[in-house]
């Protein structure tokens, strides 16, 4: 009650214009569950949807208790914003993976430190970024109906438009049980364009303008399903905010080849064309997945990833990331007027799928695993990456131990 | 040299790979400047890049202080991350719009809650939201070079790519004094492309695929300068987080005309083109600017939204927006599948144009300016916006009161 009549002062200094652009702030108020055996039942049926964060257990950890703190604060945050939603009521809980294994268990909760979200009789995982403007996002996504009917030309661009994600087109003479799940269209003149044969569906990678007819038509659900889990590791792909934990898990031999590259920037853009131009190439082969990050996503991991990559993300950039110890490598680019061909990416590519580029090759490298100083690692990342303006650097630095 | 520690110790936890994606938080550490009389020059001479909030006077008011405390934390968690920059020193600094008004004078602030950053000898005024990723990838943008030069059939596309700002391309045989701030080219048949001849310069409106010619070449750079303050209302324009607060500050005779419409939506795409179109019959009308927000960009408002203007924000929508009130009336649409053709959407927003639709002539409206309660004006807006969902609604929504 209290913290209600802070927020109601709260606007009355403002005028309704401004408040409209107001980007909201915590009030006060509780509304995350903590979940236990005894309330879990109850809670949850008072929601449409029940988004539960699984946590490590905090025990006398004095950082993982201000970090599990922050993080909720984030879901008080998301579930005071998704308060004023009409037409659903999302509710969220926290169960802690020492006190409520009990409740884990009977939810069938596995990945500590993931985020589970009940909607009717699914449960999708969250594993992005927990911030409340991500995950309410995403919980927008999981809300809305992932079917889209495609009657004209400018919904077919709309389509086309789409090229982050992987998706699925098929062409339907009638609504049949497919058509729950996928974006279709009934106009044959379409089908034309999207070179499709009656209820025959087509599969996109991300990037990819050319789609994959799924073989053996007419398919069941499972026959979809099982095709899009064999081939949920696109050539490219993006690293997104509401993903980016589980798309780094996804490395391939412990590496990840990362493409750095700002679209909206035109050395970024022509990047990217090149990556997509090689992707495409590419796409047979199931040992090759480029990570691209667009720095624009994560303006505040950039000078953190400048430092421990030692390059400059003003400019596009590919390497190879070990990612046990973050040890990189990068393609030599020497100037951003001159990017490389497609050719000459695809070698350099071919390079480090033999294994010819390795980051753990780097001669003066020392290979400990030892992680527990943030010092010694971070000399390690500068010795890899003696730049030129080191030369004014900061008293404070550490000097090289050349061991 | 505590906090630090702390810090040392959290990182410890966490393997190199995860922490790679780890979005920083506060260490605690101070680093925001509070400037006065005595300080602010010799602060201000450390950095290469200087950020200072001109913040209200705090005072007695609880609220006030509190959404000081926020904000000073967003410039705290800013600082930190840029601390990591490699090659320019960025400081960040306060000034009291009471305690510090020689300061403010001196170094010439007037706006008060907005955020003024010193760059050799350039004041540029930041006026969005305040929070750390939106300045941080702002200040990204303020340091790179505004200038590309476009030398091959990639990078134009690049540059056709960037619809969302007003751009300036000219065709320069050599560098001169213009092609410090305009991107160009030295190539003749990408000039062809651009239907650019030597030493002239186009003008691109956002969304426009058709450039304007800036008259009388040869220019000077305050000609050119004129011109683009001349024409900076363009026709439509995107809300954007870094500079949401001066755009909606830039209304129309107090109203806005507001399209929502989220372009990773087919729908929304669609209705984007639409609009497009729209724009482009209609670029010569000083009278017309129409704003797009992508809900997308601001998910913690889409709710609030939602609620205040009592439209679904899941399909597109386009209405006249009241600054002072925020009263609304929106463009019935009665169906996604069926969207308004451009002529349709030409006629409407005619219509908003004359006057004869007009958010304050909404027939149950009372047009009362008090504002200190938020019950009053909550149920004004449900009065406007009866939906069929209310049937569904909570027990501690308020009922109407019809007076």
């Amino acid at each position: 009650k209290h913290a209600l009549w802070i927020v109601v002062l709260a606007l009355g200094v403002l005028c309704w214009g401004q408040r409209l652009l107001e980007i909201p702030e915590y009030d006060g108020r509780d509304r995350v569950h903590e979940l236990t055996n005894k309330n879990y039942k109850t809670v949850m049926k008072k929601y449409d949807i029940m988004v539960i964060y699984y946590h490590k257990a905090i025990g006398e950890n004095l950082m993982a208790r201000k970090q599990l703190e922050v993080e909720e604060l984030a879901l008080e945050l998301a579930a005071q914003v998704l308060d004023d939603l009409h037409d659903k009521d999302i509710g969220f809980g926290l169960v802690d993976v020492k006190k409520d294994v009990a409740v884990a268990k009977k939810l069938g909760l596995e990945e500590v430190d993931s985020i589970y979200i009940f909607i009717d009789d699914e449960i999708i995982e969250y594993d992005g970024e927990l911030a409340a403007e991500t995950l309410v996002e995403f919980l927008y996504d999981v809300i809305k109906d992932p079917v889209e009917i495609i009657n004209n030309e400018r919904e077919l661009k709309g389509f086309f438009n789409l090229v982050e994600d992987i998706k699925l087109v098929g062409y339907f003479k009638n609504e049949d049980s497919l058509s729950k799940y996928i974006s279709y269209t009934k106009k044959s003149l379409i089908a034309t364009n999207l070179k499709l044969d009656l209820n025959e569906v087509n599969f996109y990678e991300p990037f990819m303008d050319e789609p994959v007819i799924i073989p053996g038509k007419p398919y069941t659900e499972a026959e979809l399903i099982d095709y899009i889990e064999e081939h949920d590791r696109p050539t490219l792909r993006k690293l997104e905010p509401h993903s980016m934990y589980e798309t780094w898990e996804d490395d391939i031999n412990g590496q990840h080849i990362v493409a750095f590259a700002e679209e909206s920037d035109p050395d970024g853009f022509e990047f990217l064309e090149i990556l997509k131009e090689v992707a495409g190439v590419n796409t047979e082969n199931p040992d090759l997945s480029i990570l691209w990050i667009d720095p624009d996503d994560f303006p505040l991991l950039v000078p953190y990833w400048e430092k421990t990559f030692g390059i400059d993300l003003s400019s596009p950039q590919i390497g190879v990331v070990d990612v046990k110890d973050a040890d990189s490598i990068w393609m030599e680019m020497d100037d951003e007027e001159n990017m490389p061909t497609a050719n000459e990416l695809d070698i350099w590519i071919e390079e480090v799928l033999v294994g010819k580029i390795d980051p753990n090759d780097n001669e003066d490298h020392d290979d400990f695993d030892d992680i527990d100083s943030e010092d010694s690692d971070e000399e390690k990342e500068k010795k890899d990456n003696e730049e030129e303006d080191d030369a004014d650097k900061n008293d404070d630095e550490i000097n090289y131990n050349d061991d």
